[in-house]
């Protein structure tokens, strides 16, 4: 079937204050270390007064997917909602700056664009505080059939779970999805999140996914188990491919018949592992709609994380379309060898 | 005397928006690469629309300055106009999160806060166009007597005189200071500001001016001479202190009597030159503040310039203190050989 786009991604549209911020200050303001908590608008002033000099760049766990997808040279859109005021203008410059196509219409007159608040600490861990804002309006009126069904797959992030008219943008958005001959890959987000929704989410990857991202702590969380293999094996059918992200230990896919085992691209030095999972979903997803073998599409995704890695925030600074060719290249040598 | 303050800053008070850019756009978009051109807000629009995804971080020389003079644990404040808006609560944030006193009543009913899109090629140069919104809305009323007269120095970025309150501001700042006992520091800025105030500049340093930033390029075009050599020769005399920065060629200081080279400090891989010249001024004037000799402030000078070089934005992201406590334990390991 001939699709106009590869990806499109669905989720929060989110600019994140990101600062540097010691495990004592942590400690200090109750914050779940490693997390994501949700905070309301003046719980969010409260922080930000007591946080260190940031940095603002666009986020949104789906959003940072499209947007190194759309830098690889993927075609895709986002949908998701900002306010109209100056921080929703610097997330619809950033993310249709890397060429995805993005026409949510804006919230007027209401709460202002979502911003999520993260520490680094010096482990390079993040953790993070999110208002949500004006990206719980999202609705299902934002969902439109035609742009939905022209895309190889829909990316949807589990964080919509988190509110009412967010989730039924989510459902109505999977449904057109089945409709048209379009894949729905889905990313859990959080253990929190996950914890809060997981019998929705059950029934969801039981009847409506194709694709699943996890990593180890929401996969264990989700299924409650105490170990991975115990939660691999309890997720093992339900979706036609299962990848499970585990940090510096790479990641699994499983398919319906194999597992593979995929390792972590090494890092020299991590300043900020903001959105490697969301990157990798990126790289994935980039190879999967462009027909790669599994192993090359883990491959792209463990590459891709590696990409943000290095910096502060979860967009890409740097040409990661170059770093997968290498990849593809080291690959292809390998097999060469093991032919020969 | 005592004074409560080391340092008060008065600049531009702007908002940083960097992004990385291939030479060929600043060519098609037909921008002066390096300088720092002034742009109304339409053409801030249209060139943000072309350029790809950015981040924000607070900027402005002066105040580029002064957030990492508190960084490293000096008292330090200020003045700057910011709007009442999203992106003014960014620089006002960030600023009073370094521990600065930062007390300047924001604009209301006029211009947005003020950009500095800023355009990074692969040479780690950075290329400036500004739209000052805002921050030249700046007044003689906005400088307050009994705060200017508190700190030791007061530093004046160049870039306020190209609009006549700003102007006017900076004059009554320089005036108050000397009435005061406090010193006057004065950074030149920009090449291309130099050119357009000449006159008003000379005049200034004659009369009053205590320390002088300026890279090559000011200084050359302050003089109007062909090398370095000779611009030192015109300058020689006309300050207390005269401080030339000269990129990794490291910076020449005159005083009366000398004068000093001081070495760049060496750095492995060059993101980002934003504001190395602005966190030199800070690691000096923190020795100066301090009576440390003429030499160990220079080091200092070099060791917060290249503390911003690793990463995108002016503003420091890991600890200066540390470094200046290496450098000083370096010099003084030295002298005590030299004289062993």
């Amino acid at each position: 079937m001939n699709k106009s786009l590869d990806l499109i991604g669905i989720g929060n549209a989110i600019v994140d204050v990101l600062t540097q911020a010691e495990d004592s200050f942590i400690q200090t303001n109750q914050i779940n270390k490693g997390a994501m908590t949700l905070i309301e608008e003046d719980q969010a002033e409260e922080l930000y007064a007591k946080m260190g000099p940031a940095m603002e760049i666009s986020g949104g766990s789906a959003a940072n997917t499209i947007a190194a997808f759309a830098s690889i040279g993927g075609r895709c859109g986002f949908i998701g909602k900002v306010a109209d005021d100056q921080l929703g203008g610097v997330f619809r410059h950033d993310i249709k700056a890397t060429g995805a196509v993005y026409d949510t219409v804006p919230l007027t007159g209401g709460l202002p664009t979502a911003r999520c608040l993260i520490m680094v600490t010096p482990d390079a861990e993040r953790t993070m505080c999110t208002f949500l804002g004006a990206s719980v309006w999202i609705t299902p009126g934002d969902i439109q059939k035609e742009f939905i069904q022209s895309a190889k797959v829909i990316l949807l992030e589990g964080y919509l779970f988190d509110k009412p008219q967010a989730k039924q943008a989510f459902m109505k958005a999977s449904e057109l999805a089945h409709e048209g001959n379009t894949k729905t890959a889905l990313s859990l987000s959080d253990p929190f999140c996950v914890a809060r929704h997981r019998e929705e989410f059950m029934d969801l990857i039981d009847d409506h996914i194709d694709i699943l991202f996890a990593n180890e702590d929401e996969l264990k969380g989700l299924f409650q188990t105490e170990t991975l293999e115990e939660a691999l094996i309890e997720v093992k059918g339900k979706c036609e491919l299962i990848v499970v992200t585990r940090g510096a230990k790479g990641s699994v896919i499983l398919t319906s018949g194999q597992q593979y085992d995929i390792p972590a691209e090494s890092v020299e030095s991590v300043i900020d592992t903001t959105g490697a999972g969301d990157l990798y979903a990126a790289g994935f997803l980039y190879g999967y709609t462009r027909d790669e073998d599994i192993e090359t599409c883990g491959h792209y995704g463990s590459t891709a994380a590696a990409a943000v890695l290095h910096h502060m925030g979860a967009r890409p600074q740097q040409n990661i379309s170059a770093c997968l060719n290498r990849v593809q290249e080291r690959l292809q040598e390998r097999k060469k060898i093991a032919y020969s």
